[in-house]
C-alpha cells in the first residue's frame, strides 16, 4: 500500500510504501534533511514536525495515527515540549497513511546562514567538505574484502548521492586498518565533493571545519568556520610576513626575481603565516587543525603566484599572462599547509594582470553582475582592485595604491587592532579634534582603558577628509600654517603637521600626528584609484556612476563620506554608497560554505573584462588631475554641498 | 572530392578529403602511427610506405601519382634507399588519389617488444606516459589567455585522443611559465593516461623513461626501461635495507608494532632504498632522476603495506584483511620517492593475505589463467608464493619459506652477484665438485679471474641436489660420515660439513662449506612450498599436475632437475618443467610498459583464490612428511628415476 506524503515548506509530495521511514521518504522525494549519522538512529538531527496525519483527523475518535509509534529513542532525544509539539526523528518513524510533514530550518542540511560581517548576507550552507557516519561490515575469514572496499561500499549503499566513484585520498589509507578497528567498524568519513574520502575517524564526528583566507599585500585575514552550521568561529589577521622583502607587489616580484632562492622564501614565508593563522584559530576554537578539511584562498594574482611557489615575473610584465587563471584545487600537503594531511587548498580564479582572486571574491560576495544598475565596486589595498559595470558588461582594473590606505608608510600608521584611532572629527572652529580607538565603545576621554596607538586605513581617511573640510589643508594637500592652533605645529625637521592626540592621551609616550608626508601618501593612493574608475567609465561608456561600494581589507569601515571628500571615487550622492568592509574576506567565506557559487566564480572571472588601465594615453594627465582634493560645484557638487556647510572655510567659490 | 585510403597491416581503410595528409588520414581511420613531434615534421618518425597509387597504375605512362611531392624536409630524413623504395612521411604527404599505405613496425606506437629475461616475453609498448610535442600560441596583449589555458588547447588540438578534462599537475604549474619561453613556446608535455600533465620540458624530447622495483623481503630488484621503445636499458639489485630489522616479513611486522614510530622507520628505510636504486640506474644510463615519470612497485602484502607506511598488523593475523587490495596509483612525492616530481607511482593489486602484488606481477607474465592446462607456479623468495589451476580456477597461497632459498641464513650464503657459485655438479665416485661462479663464462679453474665468495640460491639448490644423490646426505637430510672424502668433515663444533671450494680458490680466504644447518635450512624452505603445492592441488582437486613454473627473484637461474631432486615440488617429468628467473620483476616491467596489463592485473587479482594453507587440518602432518628427500618410485616415479641413474647410492629401492 502506498502512502501520500507532503513535505513543507518545500512542498515536495509523493507517494512511498507504507511502512517507510520518513527519512527514506525523504530522501525519495529530494527533501534535505540532515542526518549525520546516515539514519543509524544516533544523532537526533533529523527532527521534523507531523502537521497532519499524526492523529488520523477522519477517524479522530478512534486515534488512529498515521505514523508509527514514539520510539524510547525518541524518548531519550527529544524535548517533552517537542514531543507534545508532534516532532519526531525522521529516521526512527514509518509512515503508516497519508501525511503532512514540516521539515524546521535546523534540520534541513543546506541551511541557509546570514553572514555577520560588513555586510550581513545571507547564504547556503553547501560545502565542498560534508562528514558521512557508516557502520561497515566487520573483516572475517568469510569476507576477503579490503578495509577500503568496505567503506566504500558502507558509504555507497548508505548515501545514494554518492560519486560511484570514490576514492580514498593516500593519506587516509596510512591510518584506515586502525580507525575502522578504533571505531569497532562505525566510522565518519570525511568527503570533498561526494567523491574522495579525505579523512576519517572513528565512531560519529558531526563537526567539520574551514578555513577562508584573504591574503593581501599588507594584511592576511583569515576565518574559521564550522562548515556543519555555517558559522564563522573565530577570525584573526596578522601583518603579510613578506612585507619584508618589500612593500609592495612589484618589489616582490622583483625580490622572487633577483634573489637567489627568493621566490622559494618568498612562498615559504606566506605559507608560514597562513600556517600560524591556522594554529591560532584552531586553538583558539578548540579544535585541532587536522579538524580543517578545507581552505578557501584568496590574493591579488602576483601574490597568488607568489603563494603558490610559481614564478610571478610574467604577470608583472607586458603581456601580463598568468600561469594559470582557473581556479584550482591543491593538495593541502603539496602545499604545506597544516590541515588534515588529506585537506584540499581551494584557490579562486584569476580574472586578468593583477585583479586576481580577490576580485572574484568580491564580485561574488556583492554580485554587480546579476544587477541592472551601473555599480563601481573599489577594493582598497596595497594593491587596489576596482570593477564597473552591470549584468551587461563588467570591467576591472587594478591599481597600485600602495600601503598608505592600509595605515602602513603612514608615520603613525598601524593596522586595524585595539589601540587604533578609527574614527575622527574636527570641529571646524577650534580644530579640536575628537577620536575613537577600537576596543573603546565610545569617542575618546581621558578615563578610557585603551589608549591610541595609532591610525588606521579607516581613521586615516577620517583625518585627512577633516583637514580638508577644516582648511588645515589646502585643495593640493598643502598644510595652511596661517590657522591658528596648538595642534598645528612643525615638526624638528620644519615640517607642518598637526597633533591628533597628545602624548599623554597615548599609550606610546608620544604624540599622535599627521604629517605633510602622510597626506601626500594619501594623495597618491586615492588618485590611483580615481583614476581607475574614471576610465573604466570612459570605457564602459558613461559619466554616471549609480552606486558605489567600498570594499577594504583593513578590517574596520570606511566612512563613506570620508571618502567622498578626500575623491576616493568619483562625485556621487552619499545615499548611493556603502562600504560593506573586507568583501574579499567574505568571498573566501562564502567560497569555502557553499561550493556552487565557486562555479559563479569562474563564470563572473570568464565574463568580467580585464582594462589596463596605465596604459591608457590620457592615464598621466588624469592622475596628475585626481591628486588635488575635490571642490567646485561644477564637477564635484556632492563634495561642495558637503564644504559648504563648513561654516569657517571656504575651498572655493 | 574524397579519395581511399587502405592501411597495411591493420587493413583500416576508409574515405578522406582529397588534400589531407597521411598523418591526419591515419588519425582518422583510428590508425597507430609514431608522431613524437605531433606532426609538425620535426622528427621524422613517422615513416610509411606508399605500396600502391604512388604512380598511378591505370595511367602509369603520365606518371601522375595520388600523394603529393617529395618535399625537401622529407629528402633531409628519409635515406636515399628509403626514397627509392616510396618511403615518405606521413605528415608531409597529402593524398591526391587513392591509395594503399604499410606502416613498418617501426614507425606503430604501439611497438612489441622481446623482453629479454630469464624467459623471452613478446610485449606490447603501451605505456602510461607518453611525451607530446606542442607549438603553442605566444601570450600577446590581445590575448589573455593564462599559460596553462595555452598548454591545454594546444595538445587538444594536435592530439585528438587526449582527455578532454586534461588537467595539469601541480608540481608542472611551478615552473610553466619558464618553461614555455625557455622553449619559445614549443615544449614536450609528458602525459600520465592522456589525462594528466605530469612533466613539462622545453623543446621536443622524445625519451621519457620509467622504473620497475620488485621490493623483496630479502632481496629489491630494480629495472629503467625506456617507454619509448620498451627496451630495458639498465638492471640493478641490493639487499633489502629493511633486513636489519627482521629476516622475514612476520618479524619486520612484529618490529613496526612494537617499536615506536617502528613502522615510519621501515617506510622510510626501503623508501630510501629504491631512492639509491633508481640513482645508480639513472646515473649508469646517463639521464637524470627527473625524467623518470612513472614507477611500478610489486611486493607481498605486508611489505606492500610497509612499503606505503600503511599499518601491516591485521594482514598478519586472522581475518588477514588487508587496508587496501585494488590497484593504486600514488604520487611519487606523497611516498618521497625521488622521481619526476609530478610522476606517479604504480602499485600491483593484492590478491589476498600475504599473496600480494608479487604474485599478481607472475601471474600477468606467465598467465595461467588464459591457459587450459593445470599449472603449479611457485615464486619462491623469503615469502614464497604458489599458484595452481587453469583459466577455469586458479588458486593461490603463500608460504613462510624463509631466506634460505635466496642465500640468506645460509653459512657460505650470498644473492646472486659476481662471485657467487650458481651451478654445482658432483662426481658421484670421487665426490669432487665442479662449480660455476656469476661473472665467469666457465666453470672453475685455477686460472679464473673470479673467484668464489660464496654460494647463491641456485648454487645451494644444485649443491644440496647433489649431496643428496651422492648420498653424502640421506633422505632424512644427516650427513652420511660413511663416505671417505676430505672434503666430508667435521667443523670445529664437531658439524659435519662439505667443503665446497678450498680457501685458495675462494677470494674469502677460507673454505666454503655446506653445513648440516644449510641443509636443514633448505630442508625447512623446501618443505613449505611442497606443502602448500599439494594443498592447493588437493583443493583444486587434482593429484595431477601439467607443469611447473619455478619463478625466482634471486637472479640467477634454478636448475629444474635440482630442484626436483630435492622436492621443491611434487614428482613430475622434467620436460613440463621451466625455470623462468624473476617472473615478477619481468610482471612489473611488463605493468610499466603496457597500461593494459594493469587492466588485466586486476582482473586476475579478483579471479584467482586465495587459500590459508597453514590453517589446514593435514597442514602440519603434511609438511613433517616433506621435510624429507623425495625418493621411492611409487610416490616419486621421476627423482628416484633420476637416483637410480647414479650408479654408486641408492637411496631406495
Amino acid at each position: 500500500m502506498d502512502c501520500q506524503v507532503i513535505f513543507q515548506p518545500s512542498g515536495r509530495r509523493g507517494t512511498v510504501k507504507k511502512g517507510s521511514s520518513l527519512l527514506e521518504a525523504a530522501r525519495k522525494l529530494g527533501v534535505d534533511i540532515e542526518s549525520p549519522c546516515g539514519g543509524t538512529k544516533c544523532c537526533g538531527k533529523c527532527k521534523v514536525k507531523i502537521d497532519e496525519g499524526y492523529v488520523d483527523e477522519l477517524s479522530a475518535e478512534t486515534h488512529i495515527s498515521h505514523v508509527s509509534q514514539l520510539t524510547e529513542n525518541e524518548k531519550d532525544r527529544l524535548q517533552p515540549q517537542e514531543i507534545s509539539e508532534n516532532y519526531r526523528l525522521a529516521c526512527c518513524t514509518q509512515i503508516e497513511g497519508d501525511i503532512l510533514v514540516f521539515v524546521p530550518e535546523e534540520s534541513r542540511s543546506t541551511q541557509q546562514v546570514v553572514l555577520e560581517t560588513g555586510k550581513d548576507r545571507v547564504l547556503r550552507v553547501n560545502p565542498a567538505v560534508r562528514n558521512y557516519f557508516v557502520e561497515m561490515i566487520p573483516a572475517s575469514l568469510e569476507d576477503h574484502r579490503d578495509d577500503s572496499e568496505r567503506l566504500k561500499t558502507a558509504l555507497l549503499d548508505r548515501y545514494s548521492h554518492l560519486d560511484k566513484e570514490l576514492s580514498i585520498d593516500y593519506t587516509v589509507l596510512l591510518s584506515l586498518p586502525v580507525t575502522v578497528r578504533k571505531g569497532k567498524w562505525s566510522v565518519t568519513a570525511t568527503l570533498w565533493k561526494e567523491q574522495v574520502v579525505i579523512a576519517l575517524e572513528p565512531g560519529l564526528v558531526e563537526a567539520t571545519y574551514g578555513v577562508a583566507v584573504d591574503v593581501g599585500t599588507t594584511t592576511v585575514a583569515a576565518y574559521l568556520c564550522d562548515l556543519t552550521t555555517g558559522k564563522v568561529l573565530q577570525q584573526d589577521s596578522m601583518m603579510n610576513p613578506q612585507i619584508r622583502y618589500g612593500e609592495d607587489v612589484l618589489s616582490r616580484i622583483t625580490y622572487g626575481m633577483n634573489d637567489d632562492n627568493g621566490l622559494a622564501i618568498l612562498h615559504q614565508t606566506i605559507i608560514e603565516g597562513i600556517n600560524t593563522l591556522v594554529t591560532r584559530l584552531s586553538k583558539a576554537a578548540g579544535i585541532n587543525v587536522e579538524q580543517v578539511a578545507e581552505m578557501v584562498l584568496v590574493f591579488n594574482t602576483a601574490m597568488h603566484h607568489i603563494a603558490l611557489n610559481i614564478n610571478p615575473c610574467y604577470v608583472g610584465r607586458s603581456p601580463f599572462a598568468p600561469a594559470v587563471r582557473k581556479s584550482l584545487d591543491i593538495k593541502a600537503r603539496d602545499l604545506g599547509i597544516s590541515i588534515a594531511a588529506g585537506g584540499n587548498i581551494h584557490c579562486l580564479p584569476v580574472e586578468a594582470g593583477f585583479v586576481g582572486p580577490d576580485n572574484v571574491a568580491v564580485l561574488i560576495a556583492e554580485e554587480p553582475h546579476k544587477q541592472e544598475k551601473r555599480r563601481l565596486l573599489i577594493d582598497i589595498g596595497t594593491n587596489g582592485e576596482i570593477d564597473f559595470g552591470n549584468k551587461q558588461r563588467l570591467l576591472s582594473t587594478s591599481c597600485a595604491t600602495g600601503p598608505a590606505l592600509e595605515g602602513a608608510q603612514i608615520k603613525f600608521g598601524m593596522r586595524a587592532a585595539p589601540g587604533a584611532i578609527e574614527k575622527v572629527r574636527l570641529d571646524p572652529v577650534s580644530l579640536e579634534p575628537q577620536y575613537k580607538v577600537i576596543g573603546e565603545a565610545d569617542w575618546f576621554q581621558p578615563s578610557q582603558t585603551i589608549k591610541a596607538k595609532g591610525i588606521c586605513g579607516s581613521g586615516i581617511i577620517d583625518i585627512i577628509a577633516e583637514m580638508f573640510k577644516t582648511g588645515i589643508i589646502d585643495p593640493t594637500g598643502k598644510f595652511n600654517m596661517q590657522q591658528t592652533s596648538r595642534r598645528i605645529r612643525r615638526n624638528a625637521n620644519n615640517k607642518p603637521e598637526y597633533v591628533l592626540a597628545w602624548s599623554e592621551e597615548t599609550s606610546i609616550g608620544s604624540d599622535i600626528t599627521v604629517t605633510q608626508g602622510d597626506v601626500r601618501e594619501i594623495q597618491l593612493a586615492k588618485a590611483a584609484l580615481y583614476t581607475g574608475a574614471k576610465i573604466l567609465m570612459k570605457k564602459w561608456g558613461t559619466d554616471q556612476v549609480d552606486s558605489v561600494t567600498l570594499a577594504g581589507a583593513f578590517g574596520s569601515y570606511i566612512n563613506k563620506k570620508s571618502a567622498l571628500v578626500i575623491g576616493l571615487f568619483p562625485d556621487c550622492n552619499l545615499d548611493n554608497v556603502v562600504a560593506v568592509g573586507n568583501a574579499a574576506g567574505d568571498g573566501a567565506k562564502i567560497a569555502l560554505l557553499d561550493k556552487d557559487k565557486r562555479v559563479e566564480a569562474q563564470e563572473v572571472a570568464d565574463f568580467v573584462q580585464f582594462v589596463e588601465t596605465a596604459v591608457e594615453p590620457d592615464f598621466q594627465s588624469q592622475f596628475v588631475q585626481a591628486m588635488y582634493f575635490p571642490h567646485g560645484k561644477d564637477t564635484f557638487p556632492h563634495v561642495q554641498h558637503i564644504l559648504d556647510t563648513i561654516p569657517t572655510v571656504k575651498h572655493s567659490k
